[in-house]
């Protein structure tokens, strides 16, 4: 029993053979040039796998979005409209379906990264969690009472509308649609823009991470009193900043100021609030467990 | 087969006997005085139909929050801490156990209203909505993937901050947590504050309206983006407003701006943000449809 996942961003495609975080047999990067270009290199590295390896039961496809996530429209595969030049409606799903004749499981990477940390990290026994990642982008998987949250299409939580006192901080934001929405206000390339030097080269006292842990605390807020995790997860290059998620438990608790009556936010906010297990292995191991997810859902639906 | 429904509310208690919108048998409304006096008077308006109709299979209660309603909590049942004196500790669940040896089903009103839109309502085959009332307070229900949305306790979604230009709108709000998050801008008290006189007597070319739906309408776009709903319903003393309503849709889709590809937000904004169909009385049926949710539970795990 085998699956293959890949984790497809906007800069490479990772691609691994295994079950588990510490069952992985073979793995490879791949550019992200055009959709494919890069499928072709990926589903080549799966067939030269499965002569070593035998079968692969089902793969996993965890890619950046937007993407049609929906079983039930006639383009759920695809991606759909994206300013990134030729991936709008590459359909990826019909691709590695043309290639292998059995289950593909299929989602975008902030879910896959939700539903590993679920079954192997920080999220293990919760049902109602959010997994946020502030890096080049800001996005969010999100389980409520036990499942993958779609809905509508999928959430897309860095685009909330925050306080802005452009008094404090005149900096216009960086997001094409809404300017000054949560990401773009607070993803990495945002700082970059602001304070004119890469978010990784600010120093820890630079009043930059302040900042940024307001607008964060603000976010979160919106997101306790919207979704009422039981736990937050933050990864991604920015969010990985230790110093910055102890200023983001303390300003959140600040916000929140008592009003929610859980012992989780008013005591022990260092275990609400807190880093992926994963890390960013959370990503293809979430396309291994989509692929998972697809074999047992054809275990139980045989069509 | 027959059920009692209670809707706890801030100034009465509406109880009916019953089975569904078009099969109410029975209906009387209680003054909120002290729980003790008011629910003995709920339960002996119960008794005495049951003299009449048989016995009653269930009873739900859907009350005013913050409450307990985490099944694995020692104080599940019980009104949480609350500004409103006498009510902060009351064992609801408990008293109405004391009288009636029958499955009690028990949540929040606006919970227990998304459960009546899903069951008879504007929800109707919904899998992932927000039932929004905007009124005294700010509250909201919220199915996710086909279940009532708990989580950590339940959400609050009135509190979450928001943009507010005090240059426009120098108001400070009227939250006692927060000053001017969500409710303290937009709920009808902080309308009658801002403006000197009661919402409902603002005539609509009043730019109190404009204000409103600018508020409410920031609101919804962090929910869309958060939670990613099927519809938005929305309830209640002020977001009953039918004018409010049409500049809500209209501002809702200028904030988002074609960032989420669906046909409901681009094309369908009138059926995507809608009035409930069950009006005020979506509370008392949702506690009659909380009622028969219990007895159903009871009917699958008999304890």
């Amino acid at each position: 029993m085998i699956f293959g996942g890949i984790e497809g961003g906007g800069t490479k495609f990772i691609c691994a053979v295994g079950t588990a975080p510490n069952d992985i047999c073979a793995e490879t990067r791949i550019p992200t040039t055009t959709p494919e270009e890069t499928l072709t290199n990926a589903i080549t590295f799966f067939k030269e796998q499965q002569k070593q390896l035998g079968p692969l039961k089902a793969i996993g496809i965890a890619n950046f979005g937007p993407l049609d996530v929906r079983l039930d429209s006639p383009t759920y595969g695809q991606v759909l409209p994206t300013p990134k030049p030729h991936w709008s409606g590459a359909n990826l799903l019909g691709m590695l379906h043309n290639a292998f004749d059995i289950p593909i499981g299929f989602d975008n990477d902030v879910n896959a990264s939700a539903l590993a940390e679920h079954l192997w990290g920080a999220a293990q026994g919760l049902d109602t969690f959010i997994y946020l990642t502030v890096g080049t982008g800001i996005g969010a998987g999100v389980f409520t009472e036990g499942k993958l949250l779609h809905g509508l299409l999928h959430p897309e939580m860095g685009h909330i509308p925050l306080p802005h006192d452009l008094a404090q901080d005149p900096f216009e934001g960086t997001c094409p649609f809404h300017g000054d929405c949560f990401e773009g206000l607070a993803c990495g390339p945002a700082m970059e823009k602001r304070w004119g030097q890469r978010a990784e080269t600010l120093p820890d006292d630079h009043p930059a991470w302040k900042l940024e842990a307001q607008y964060l605390s603000q976010a979160l807020t919106s997101f306790i009193y919207t979704i009422s995790p039981q736990r937050i997860i933050i990864g991604g290059g920015v969010g990985s900043n230790l110093n910055l998620l102890k200023m983001v438990r303390e300003q959140t608790q600040a916000l929140i100021n008592g009003y929610i009556p859980s012992q989780a936010i008013l005591n022990e906010i260092d275990s609400y609030i807190v880093s992926p297990d994963l890390g960013n292995r959370a990503g293809v191991l979430g396309a291994i467990a989509l692929a998972e997810e697809a074999w047992n859902q054809k275990q139980e639906r045989p069509q």
